[in-house]
């Protein structure tokens, strides 16, 4: 007998049939003697209509009062699954993120969960109930709802997990499992079993919509045993993601490709090569509220340096018009920008002990001649940025390379 | 400066537009000085449509989840006219009944309000806020959801009021005020100024639908001054719901004619004259959950008696049934039924120290033909149960007969 807390997100309970697909899957697992937490999120749909609803009478809503609003959408899921368990025999009980005193901090829309007493919900499973916990909401220490932002039910089922020490927490999704990478660009791409919580990190914050990053980094700091599964096949094993420890030695050295197409690329040329300059550079860029990710600073020759680094696409602008402003201060020569740029990225922890995987990486890409405009590493991924008109091939021919398309 | 209880109900506040001129009309009176508690319903329709979610999964509901899961109409609602107020520079904070402690029985879907911590409205108050509260939810001594039944957000603005001692508790509804009758029927129906809790909640009982009965014994047993406007209208004075002593001594005799349509008669013909033939009659209509209304019994001069009762015209046939069952037993003769029955009743506090009120209205009704088949009576009303297709004839007539179209 495990406990198994399971997420569901808002197109697995898009309607009531649906609600009673879910209830009849946890029903399943009651069957088979395990205690079963289930934590959901808004019918779709809903967390947008609500939102709307407050646009239509604020265009800057108070985000106090935006989260009593949007927290009703999980509220209605709780209830409506607690009914269909019961309606097919399963006792359960709904709590909402107030009343399981998940407690958080005071940031309105986008707060953080402090901690969660497992009490109540202890004394449920004990007496043979499924607990139906709402998604993406708490409570502070004024009693007020927060909400933790868009994505903020893989956390709470994340926290949940951690906080009961579950033996797994499992989130249904409507795709089967994390993959080598999009079948929908490489049809060859492979489910995979296993997935470190760093890959998964990596690949997350490079695109992949598969789980939430910050339950990611919750799941990983917590050893929260953490599996992506469909919520619509049965059967499947999904990916689970762990940590390194527990992977077999067969383990290949690169685990998926991951890449974002809405890059934009910018070079301030010739400021000066002096300490300081990238924080000149950056700082105005940061105080904008755009977010820079690659960053690479050549020094040249003549006492200059030329400083480039991405934002995306939809900052380009703003981040120009910011850089027009600091231009003359920092004294660049010219500022320069490409707004068709892509990032491709081989991730993988078997790499950091196998040398060369970026030589091949290069070399696979100028085989197709592929201008590679800049590149990046860490201790598990390799990441270029090239024309986004060679993405598709790109991808398809490093997955090829490295064989990600051979079951281990 | 007063401190006044508003409460606006699912039409006045079922767009976002609607709630905005809420808004508008809550900030005048802050702008005149006044502190304002706001209690709200649901969106119009909102209800309904959650209910209709919770039928889809579960034909009979859990009541605790039921609650959970339409609760959830008022919470928009709160958040959304705290958003309206503070785009206007009104501040304001909304409150769930949780949060407000409306503390309850655990009766979900009709609990009764046991106490209500006032501190935190104060404090809002004081602070120069709106506070906007949600209608018909609380919660019980475990901390569950638990809402009111329909109409409850009246009863809610009422107890409301009654904690804090607000000096006004103003129910926002789609009619103007209470009128001496259903203008639709006599349109020289005229408004009242006042009326007494007494006469409210005999026309409550008798049909008329402005305010929920509950919430107008509530005001009775509290002394909390209540009165109903218009939410579309400006500037009216509504109907002033008040303790008999607060009105002047020219008050007229009657206040206003009340009716029913939806009546069924039946007569159980030639039982026994004896003690105990009226619970053995109904008992069993009431086990099967039948509301009887008015209730005559006839003793004959041969030992036995007739035995008439009224009923929802609904209940028509299980009523039938259960006598069918027990007719035997009582050794009644016969049982006749009529369905096209209606009820009409004058409703004033003045009429026990007038005598001849109840002769003038049965001379009125001979006076047009219209045959009386039930008479019931009490310290301030006269109901008649007479053919349903005099109905409108009955009320035009009574209310030209005691002159209720004239200004006092």
């Amino acid at each position: 007998m495990a406990l198994i807390v399971q997420k569901y997100g808002g197109t697995s309970v898009g309607s009531p049939e649906r609600i009673k697909n879910v209830a009849k899957r946890v029903a399943k697992f009651r069957a088979e003697g395990h205690q079963v937490v289930v934590v959901v999120s808004a019918m779709s749909g809903e967390t947008n209509r609500l939102l709307a609803l407050a646009k239509e009478i604020s265009a800057k809503p108070d985000p106090r009062e935006l989260d009593v609003v949007v927290s009703t959408g999980e509220q209605v899921t709780i209830g409506l699954l607690a009914l269909a368990l019961q309606e097919i025999g399963v006792a359960a009980k709904s709590y909402t993120g107030g009343q399981v005193k998940i407690l958080t901090d005071d940031a309105f829309t986008k707060a953080r969960i402090l901690s969660i007493d497992e009490a109540a919900m202890r004394r449920d499973l004990d007496a043979g109930k499924v607990v139906v916990v709402a998604g993406f909401q708490g409570v502070d220490a004024d009693g007020d709802i927060t909400t933790l932002g868009r994505g903020g039910s893989d956390t709470t089922g994340v926290a949940l997990a951690a906080a009961l020490k579950a033996d797994e927490c499992q989130i249904y999704t409507d795709v089967d499992g994390v993959y080598t990478t999009d079948p929908r660009i490489v049809p060859e791409a492979r489910k995979l079993d296993t997935v470190t919580f760093e890959e998964m990190l990596e690949m997350a914050s490079l695109g992949s919509k598969v789980l939430q990053i910050r339950s990611v980094e919750f799941a990983g700091k917590y050893k929260v045993k953490l599996r992506v599964l469909s919520s619509f096949e049965e059967g499947g094993e999904g990916t689970l993601i762990t940590v390194e420890e527990n992977r077999n030695m067969e383990q290949p050295v690169i685990s998926g490709i991951a890449f974002n197409r809405d890059e934009a690329k910018i070079t301030v040329l010739g400021v000066p090569d002096q300490p300081g300059i990238a924080y000149q550079i950056l700082g105005p860029v940061a105080e904008a509220n755009v977010d820079v990710d690659m960053i690479i600073q050549n020094a040249g020759r003549d006492g200059t340096a030329d400083f480039s680094f991405t934002v995306a696409r939809g900052d380009l602008d703003k981040t120009l018009n910011v850089l027009d402003r600091v231009k003359a201060v920092i004294g660049a020569k010219a500022i320069e920008s490409d707004k068709t740029m892509c990032k491709v990225s081989l991730v993988g922890v078997g790499m950091h002990s196998h040398p060369g995987i970026a030589a091949r990486m290069f070399r696979t890409l100028s085989e197709e001649a592929i201008n590679i405009r800049m590149i990046s590493t860490s201790e598990i991924k390799v990441s270029v940025v090239i024309d986004e008109k060679y993405l598709e091939l790109a991808v398809r021919v490093l997955h090829r390379a490295f064989e990600l398309d051979q079951a281990v």
